[in-house]
């Protein structure tokens, strides 16, 4: 295909996935033009279907069908922790040991002044006024071992300060400059047991 | 995502792509729900067009909008060699090189007793109707130097005897146990001009 076609537009879109380069993307397009029926229209139909239905739930920031989402609506984790998270997947990495059953605050990022991220864009005021009208009792921050997520641990122990919650880290057992999205189940159900609190 | 959504269907189906894995395909679920406008519903929709447009040249065995194909009804290589590649990557390979302007016969895959692959599964008796009716000058066996690539390169030397043409191979420079797609195109360059008769 030396010239410009739906093939070639297809392999620079799978390109920019995270994991694929362009040698991979066209492994991937040639994966799935031998399995038009059984794959590659499947994966149209569920991209599409996904961009649509899924939205993000006003409340926590997570991703769902439904807003508020079904973590939010569970009466049986209002009266959880509340465990701050830097993204979806890290709410999802939680999710899968099973050992957590309060609810969450998804910030999207980290603080960052070079990037110009600031409070406002990780809903941290919305966060704040969350807490003070649950009168929510324990604060878990979640966020990743990396200098940002921990300088971002140290604005929010400050600006949670006045809401009388307790705040509480996760345990060491979280390797540093580790990201809680590649840590094995285990790990990371051990290192929420044994979180303790931010002096 | 406890229960199945679209999302988890979108998942199971990106963890099949060659590349990525469950971790991974999460990962790009999350890339692609950041960016709906800009990449998912352009990629949904470039699966969707691939899928319906392009087809499989009934000639050589490619993949192009046209059947035949580009390269197939392009006169100026009709009087090239033939060049036998295993896959459509490898012809996308070479034809990166700039340094082919011949025809192809893409096999789609290797023989195998053991998978149940014979000649017919791979086109040879079309491809010998096809080399006899066009009265190639040369074949050139572009077949990776794996034992399965090298044990179908025999079988087709025997096959192709008696059409006449002059069989070459790639030139070493091809790492043993190395598969083309995977090659610089230097490398490939430098192994297609130095192509030498097989014996
Ligand atoms: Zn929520
Ligand atoms: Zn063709």
């Amino acid at each position: 295909m030396t010239d410009a076609t739906p093939l070639d537009g297809l392999i620079a879109l799978l390109a920019r996935l995270p994991g694929l380069g362009p040698r991979s993307a066209r492994r991937a397009a040639l994966h799935l033009l031998k399995r038009r029926d059984a794959l590659m229209l499947p994966l149209a139909e569920a991209l599409a279907e996904t961009a649509r239905s899924v939205k993000t739930c006003t409340t926590c920031g997570t991703l769902d069908l439904t807003d508020p989402c079904r973590i939010c609506s569970d009466d049986t984790r209002a009266e959880g922790p509340l465990c701050i998270v830097e993204q979806v997947g890290d709410l999802w990495a939680i999710e899968r040991t099973g050992s957590f059953k309060g609810r969450y605050h998804v910030l999207g990022g980290t603080l960052s002044a070079l990037e110009g991220v600031g409070p406002d864009a990780l809903g941290i005021p919305k966060l704040i006024a969350r807490v003070q009208q649950a009168g929510t009792g324990e604060i878990i921050l979640a966020l990743n071992a990396t200098l940002e997520g921990q300088t971002t641990a140290y604005y929010l122990t400050e600006a949670l300060a006045d809401t009388g919650a307790k705040l509480t880290r996760l345990a060491h057992g979280v390797p540093v400059g580790g990201e809680l999205d590649y840590l094995d189940e285990g790990t990371l159900m051990a290192a929420f047991s044994a979180r303790r609190s931010v002096e």
